[in-house]
Parts: C-alpha cells; structure tokens; sequence
C-alpha cells in the first residue's frame, strides 16, 4: 500500500481483524493476547466474552475500547456501515486497532467485509484467526465434530437465512445428504424451520442433535 | 473417575489432547502455551510446526519429548495403537502429558478415538481445541471462508477417502450441490478422482479454487 503522507498527519496504523476465541480467555491465541496488550484501541461486538475486555483495563496504559454491538443480525447493514467508519477513523488518526471478533473473523463474522473496506481506504489490515465456536462448543460438551468412520466431513453453516426463501444459498436438502456433520452458527431462531428443511430433505428424525449456548464459558449450556 | 491407586504407585496424571494450531506459532492458544510450559511430557506428530517443539528445548526443564509421526494415514491404524500406548503409560507413570496435534484435536485429528482409549483406561483427559487450517490457511492467503451474500456455508472433508468407493461415507454429489465453500485436508493424493467427483456431481468447473501447502507458516504456498 503506497500512500501519501501529509506533513504533520498522522500515519494511518494497521487495523488487526483478530478472531477472540469462542469464549474462554484460554482459547485466545498468543497472537491475539501480544496484539490486545500492545494496540491503542479495541473495536468489539457483543460477541466477545466480556471477561476479555475487563481484562484490557488492567494494562497499564488501557487501551481506547469501542462497543459496536449488535445482537440478531439481519437489520444490521447500517450498523455494518458505522462500524467500518470507526475502524478507518482510528486507523487514520494513527491508532493501531484490534477488531476483536468472537470466534474467528472470517467465519460468520463479517470480516471479509471489513477487509474489504480497509482495502479500499489504503489502510494496511492483518488477519488474526481465531478458534471457531463451532468446533470447541462441542468439544467442550464431549461431542467430537468428526470421527473416523462416522463422520469424515463437517459443515458450519449460518442461521441467519431463511430456508423457506426462494433465493436461498443454501441448499439445505443437498447438505441434509452429504453425510457431513451439520453445526448451526445463530441457529435457535430459524431452529424449527432449518430442522424441517433438513429431514424433508432426507436427514433421519433420529440423527443425534445436540444444542449449545455460551460455548466455552462458564455459563456453556447443552441440550442434547 | 474414581480410582484405586496402589500404596507407592504413580497416580495417573491428566493426558491433554491439544489442538497446535495450524503452524504459526503466534496461532497457539494460550491455554496450549501455559501447558506446554507446565508439562511432563509431549506427545506430538509430523504435523506439528518444528518451530512449536524447538521452543520446548527452551524450557528451564524441558518436557520429554515423543514423536509419534505418520503421514499418509491410511495404513496407520497399528501406529494408531501404539500412539494410544504411549499415552496411557505415560499417564500412568504420574507424568502430565500434552498430546500435541496439528490443527484441532476433534478436527480429523483421531483426537476423539485418543480421547475414547483414555476414558476406557481410566484417565482424565481434557480437549483444548485449536485454530484449525482449514480456517487459517484460506485467511493467510486472502480467501475467506464464508462471506455474506457468496458462501453462506462451509464444508471441512478429509481427503483420505476414496470417492469412488461404494462403501464412501462422503455423498460428493449432494456436496457439490450444497452451495457450501468445501476445504479439503489432506487432499492432494485423492485430488484428480475428488474433482472429477464434484463435477460430475454438478459443481461448476468454473468453480474458483485454491491449493495451500504449509499453511501459516513461513513456507505457506498458495495455487488459486
């Protein structure tokens, strides 16, 4: 990235797209942990196990911290714009940032989007990936997402779409058939509609099912 | 698990099955590095990044180290046991162990069969998942795995399986029509027969594709 300086601008700082783990502070990487001591703002979602971020306050010279949550997703495009506008400003007036996603960022996080936008503004921007919820919640809960001879494939695919819709992306009958371990990301609110969609489409009613909330953390849930 | 333990005999020691990350060493989590730091010994394959065991000569006192590499998998399953041996001896000679595994543990690692020898023999053991490649790789080399409004769903498969196999636990077909990004490990050997599989199964030979080798590490090569 060639760009020029202003005299007396600041120079814009590289933004870190870093991946939180899907929320036990363990589960952070070495990368992340040296990034979030060192940089001078944090940019995160409600996704991000709160016990990082009281962690940041600890540092001697805290980091700035943004809060740019947003919960169910669907009715964000606004928020997605507003947020991107905060990680240029920063990265413009010369502070290094963290973009701290739950889980890893290019998994259901909207991080290549992000990238996308950094690109575009000149800005320099390192990926940083992160451990996915949809391995470790079930590992977690004793549940193995592959296991030779009983499942040689798994598919994380999001919640969020609507089965039902013609335009649909994901060919739900397709994936009921692959013999692939099937994991939801955001799945309970469309839950009883992706169900249906799956066993009319050939996925046995009796396939083990298991349901996890707060993968990770101490307050991790199953169902199965 | 309760145990009776012999008047002057080792107690078994916990055995931790610990996903390595993808190469980077920047990518272990820190749970992994506090462990690495703390154990008795490691137990570690070919697929772990040289880097990760050089570090651990570095320790005031260094862990045993044992290497129990294969590659190629498929005529392994006798390896597979004595792996399982070397665990459990260990375990039972009162030495902390780190299992130590490329990727995830759970993630066609045989983490869940190490897991299953070890709940049989009595012995604690606790997962600590990891950044997978299939995830890692892609980023390192600019491609994310899902992406709103292309990818809304991605498929990790072992490349281990022949596809032409009647007995293929794997439905190509119903994959390739999935709509899935589909993430092949391990899949260089069985590459012609699984592409043609996917074609034939209706996947678009425009499809875009990428080979990585070495993901995250410094000899990481990417083919798109």
């Amino acid at each position: 990235v060639s760009e020029r300086i202003l005299p007396g601008a600041a120079r814009p700082a590289t933004v870190y797209l870093v991946g939180a783990g899907p929320g036990d502070p363990g589960l952070l990487t070495v990368r992340a942990r040296t990034l979030l001591d060192a940089c001078d703002a944090v940019v995160h979602d409600a996704l991000v196990a709160p016990e990082l971020i009281a962690l940041l306050g600890a540092r001697p010279r805290p980091p700035e911290i943004h809060f740019v949550g947003k919960r169910g997703g669907d009715d964000a495009s606004a928020s997605q714009e507003a947020i991107n506008q905060v990680l240029v400003s920063l990265a413009r007036a010369g502070k290094s940032v963290v973009r701290l996603k739950g889980g890893d960022p290019f998994v259901f996080g909207r991080g290549s989007e992000e990238a996308q936008v950094l690109a575009q503004a000149g800005i320099a921007f390192e990926v940083v990936p992160g451990v996915t919820a949809g391995i470790a919640g079930p590992a977690y809960a004793g549940i193995p997402v592959t296991h030779r001879g009983m499942a040689t494939a798994v598919t994380f695919v999001t919640g969020h779409e609507d089965p039902t819709k013609p335009s649909a992306q994901t060919d739900w009958p397709a994936l009921a058939r692959s013999g692939s371990t099937i994991v939801l990301y955001m799945g309970l609110r469309r839950l009883p509609t992706i169900v249906r969609a799956l066993v009319s489409g050939g996925l046995s009613p009796d396939t083990p099912a298991a349901c996890i909330q707060w993968a990770t953390t101490a307050r991790q849930q199953t169902v199965a």
